[in-house]
């Protein structure tokens, strides 16, 4: 073992719970897939290296069975607790940054979040993905381009979004679609849509996960953002966010999720401002550019 | 960090990885109750070492995330899938461990397993626990003294076992209370009481943790055992199970529970052989003693 329990454990204690480990890992000796052989006594390494290092008590573990026993009950279609609980522990972004390693010119990926729904509408380019969601309208527009600078037209990019009171559609539980849709790129690789500018929200926190972040003094705030995937044959599927420059969440966002390279400017214009594409606005509207680049399919 | 992934991980790549680690860890700061940061802290440092050196693809954190729904989804008052998943990963059998370091010439603990219940009736001395349940009789006795040699009179016994079809009374959902009692120890510390002779029995494996096992080509079948759980006041509380000596399955527990000192000798009487109590028979019994030796309680 690699690791030393930090509380002094006499030599032969720490004989038993090698030996025990030692057995757990063996249990996996005749899996016949060996990634799933090294995914599960890897596992059991780090696990055990846990429990022997915070010495965890028999009531703790009780507690973290009956943790894990709510957030099991908690999740249903419609909410995915166990994704919040990796979210938060920074599990998620870790997934995405180990995945991510070898796209470097490439925009980078955040997390996918447990708010996408299939079968989003198509906006035409131009078009307004809002489809009545509350917020301050928002212009978003740029290219698609490969890591060679080449654009990439006919890209698929699907984009989502909490409203302006910090709600997905799919949490209003009232079957609306809204602040969600995807778009195709023109032959130049541009696009432009209408939507609604971010707006911090707090992930859902009734739950077992918000009672985690609550007794731990931790916030469920999310730094504002806009959802982005981005699909094109023979480059890599982007899935990220981008974020609000000056937003004072950045720095403290619940999931893990902001990169320095995604927080973009979002320039407000007074009322009455003329639009990119002479739409009439009643108040105030944001605009931001986003080029995003695509790293190439297989690396 | 002290945990280095096993596969060349450039370091501008090891570097973002860490630094998510630090944010993640740096999140639980403010934590008030000093213990339970040090809980959260030293499970993201593991948690995230584990995700680095197998380098979790996003397909696997998403089979991960169906894998703990399907056990949230199974888990209800009658079924404990999570305590389950926890027994076969020996992460039970860890807590156990590390929690009864201290014990030097006590009795050895080990899992508690999911089919205890509250309310078992109470037995006279010499009594039977099986209530009905099928199986071979077998005549348990032993005494409960203290670390010191003097007997504990008045010692509460909870004592809970498979019946010979290997199934626990609760598992058959018809409220029936069999093969479960308490009793208490004389003024000489000993005790005596008619049960069944254990049996193997597989762990409920029709659920995503019997997947698991089946997958990674491992055994659902526990070694054959009687649990016990002894308090008495002034002593530490032991939960243990004793293990028949010769079973063939006593290397190959499903939940790691075995230890050398809890196998005992089942000595099989012929049909018609004299019981200790002048009871008749009809078949075949068993005889063992367990001579239990409880720790002070505050160590």
């Amino acid at each position: 073992m690699t690791l030393v329990p930090d509380r002094a454990v006499p030599p032969e204690q720490a004989a038993r719970e090698e030996d025990l480990i030692a057995r757990v890992r063996a249990s996996f000796d005749s899996c016949r897939d060996p990634r799933l052989k090294e995914l599960m006594q890897a596992l059991v390494k780090h696990l055990h290296a846990f429990l022997r290092e915070v010495r965890l008590t028999e009531e703790e573990w009780s507690r973290a069975i009956e943790f894990l026993t709510a957030v099991g009950h908690v999740t249903d279609d419609r909410r995915q607790e166990f994704i919040l609980l990796s979210d938060t522990l920074g599990a998620s972004m870790q997934t995405v940054t180990i995945n991510n390693e070898a796209h470097g010119d490439a925009t980078e990926a955040t997390v996918f979040g447990p708010f996408f729904a299939e079968g989003s509408p198509r906006i035409e380019p131009g078009g307004d993905m809002s489809f009545g969601a509350a917020g301050e309208p928002c212009w978003v527009e740029g290219t698609v381009t490969g890591v060679d600078g080449d654009p990439v037209p006919g890209a698929r990019i699907e984009v989502w979004e909490a409203d302006g009171d910090g709600l997905y559609d799919v949490q209003y539980g009232d079957g609306r679609v809204a602040a969600r849709a995807h778009l195709f790129t023109g032959a130049d690789g541009s696009y432009r849509f209408w939507g609604v500018t971010p707006t911090p929200y707090p992930i859902p926190h009734d739950g077992p996960v918000g009672r985690m972040l609550e007794a731990t003094g931790r916030s469920p705030m999310r730094a504002s953002h806009l959802h982005f995937m981005v699909e094109a044959p023979s480059y890599r599927t982007l899935v990220t966010h981008i974020f609000v420059r000056g937003d004072e969440l950045l720095d403290s966002d619940a999931v893990f999720g902001v990169r320095e390279s995604l927080v973009k400017d979002f320039e407000r214009r007074p009322a009455g401002t003329p639009t990119p594409d002479g739409r009439v606005v009643d108040g105030t509207w944001t605009k931001v550019r986003f080029d995003i680049v695509l790293a190439p399919a297989g690396v």
